[in-house]
């Protein structure tokens, strides 16, 4: 294992303490001892708080996103693991301005148990809770099933629209309906050529071959759909586009963000090899690729492969995509 | 080796393609199938044009950085190869707005070659060039030689500062002399501990232990000052930093903007584990984080690994680092 990190317990407290050292001006630890940070202008006035969580390893996911027209509050796990009922309570409660808390976050078992937890015990407390998981994979669970699927890069359209239908001083209703609009029109699906290791484990999370890929494989190593030997730029985009066309399915004279996201050690360049295909598949089917993001969106250390996510949009989705929001983690200019 | 691609002899230019679509609102090609690319709205009336260029393989380095408060043109060669004469001509005229141009790159000798063969060619047609060399390595030559040495991430505020020197208005002269104060009060090291791939070459560029690191390695993989076991992290910011600040020298009382850079395959998480030491040490020296940014700034592809930057601050500096810009490689909100 070649990681540049202290000791491999204290990965994700070292790693916190170059965030805030980094960031105070942005993000603010809520409570001293407890992995859970909020936006240092949190709770906002008249505001719907949107809180989020989950392991660590996939940065920008989550923390990433805490940020004006985003998320409110994150609570963090250890690498790939749960945060805990304890964290996501003190997050939610740090960003509670009385105008209710929205869950958006990845559905991964462990998550949801502690945020339903959570959720019981805010409610006791008198804090309005409403969820949305996202679950976006198509390669996770069939179509039929679809709300079984695992988040994975389409957590950024959902907190992009969610956020700025927050910012806009929407209720928690109207921000939750407009969370659930971005997961239903959210279908993405991954690949991957290495794995990464936990740095607290030592040893790669699985094995492939020097001339194989996996398609549909999950942020965690979960199993994917199919393993075949390497593909060209063009198959990988080829496949991966026609697996999530069908699958909402987005049709002929439909407008789509498009991402193409990086899972940490493939190069950018990569990825707009990737895109170049993908973007002449969808102008063959008319489909018009309203805007398009490329980068790291949601990690897994240091995997190679890459994710594709579209989203299908309206006039609202639009609306929401372009409004502002600001996180350092996307690097910042001024 | 195991890249998405198709061919590796067209690795550049299928990652153009794929640039263009995905960024035709901000980047036009000058001229078809000459590899020379410039922001959408050039020349820009009344500013002066800063073009730069080199070697592929380092996104967002070098096209990354074509927009509005940075640099208004670039000239792209093949994977860390410099461009030609005529590519980077081409460049120079489709931003030329009568105002002069500067050339503003990082210093390695094909490319010094022909950007002065361009400036030549340039000036008998009428436009008046300046060149400004980015120089930061401090592990590629001695200080008293320190013209000779390579630019690596430093690059990043040398067109931070420049572009928004350009942005207000400035003459060429003033642009030229707000760039070399940038390059001048910049310093950066990097460590690496893996090589990457060149695509047409098929073999990676070094060879390294599985528990190796070397320190001052350069991003085409130039040899470093010295290869030794792997460090922790706090070792490693520790000879960083330490190098770095002698080298100006940084002293007590000066306010620095700090860059953590990753090289490619290195995830973000590392980074910041980094960055919290090297903010203590700074803190212990009394030397003031201004702004800290952390991320992929310039790459070597899958290389793993990272650089550390340090730019000495002034009134202006921070007015000009604080300026707005934007290029869509930042990933974009709105």
């Amino acid at each position: 294992m070649k990681k540049i990190l202290n000791n491999p317990s204290r990965f994700v407290d070292d790693m916190l303490q170059g965030i805030l050292k980094a960031y105070s001006f942005h993000l603010r630890l809520v409570e001293s001892g407890k992995r859970a940070l909020a936006r240092a202008d949190a709770p906002v006035r008249g505001k719907v708080g949107i809180v989020t969580g989950g392991g660590s390893g996939h940065l920008p996911v989550f923390l990433g996103y805490v940020g004006k027209g985003l998320v409110d509050a994150v609570a963090v796990g250890d690498v790939f693991n749960s945060p805990t009922l304890d964290e996501i309570l003190t997050a939610t409660k740090a960003v509670n301005a009385g105008e209710g808390i929205l869950y958006l976050y990845g559905n991964y078992s462990g998550d949801v148990l502690n945020f339903d937890m959570s959720a019981e015990m805010a409610e006791m407390e008198g804090i309005d809770v409403e969820t949305v998981l996202v679950s976006d994979d198509v390669a996770s669970a069939p179509k039929d099933q679809w709300k079984k699927r695992r988040g994975i890069a389409g957590l950024f359209f959902a907190y992009k629209i969610a956020g700025a239908k927050a910012e806009e001083r929407a209720g928690l209703a109207e921000v939750k309906t407009a969370a659930e609009k971005a997961v239903f029109n959210t279908r993405s699906i991954g690949m991957a050529l290495s794995p990464c290791t936990i740095p607290a484990v030592g040893k790669p999370t699985f094995s492939i071959g020097e001339d194989e890929m996996e398609l549909g494989m999950g942020i965690h190593g979960e199993p994917g759909i199919e393993r075949t030997k390497m593909k060209t730029a063009n198959e990988i985009a080829s496949v991966m586009t026609n697996r999530l066309l069908e699958d909402l399915p987005f049709k002929k004279g439909v407008e789509v963000a498009v991402l193409v996201n990086g899972l940490g050690a493939t190069p950018l360049e990569e990825l707009f090899i990737v895109y170049s295909k993908v973007h002449d598949i969808l102008a063959e089917k008319k489909i018009n690729v309203y805007k398009s993001y490329l980068g790291e969106y949601a990690t897994s250390m240091e995997m190679a492969g890459a994710s594709l996510s579209f989203l299908c949009l309206d006039e609202e989705l639009k609306r929401l995509l372009n409004a502002p929001a600001f996180s350092p983690f996307l690097p910042q200019w001024g």
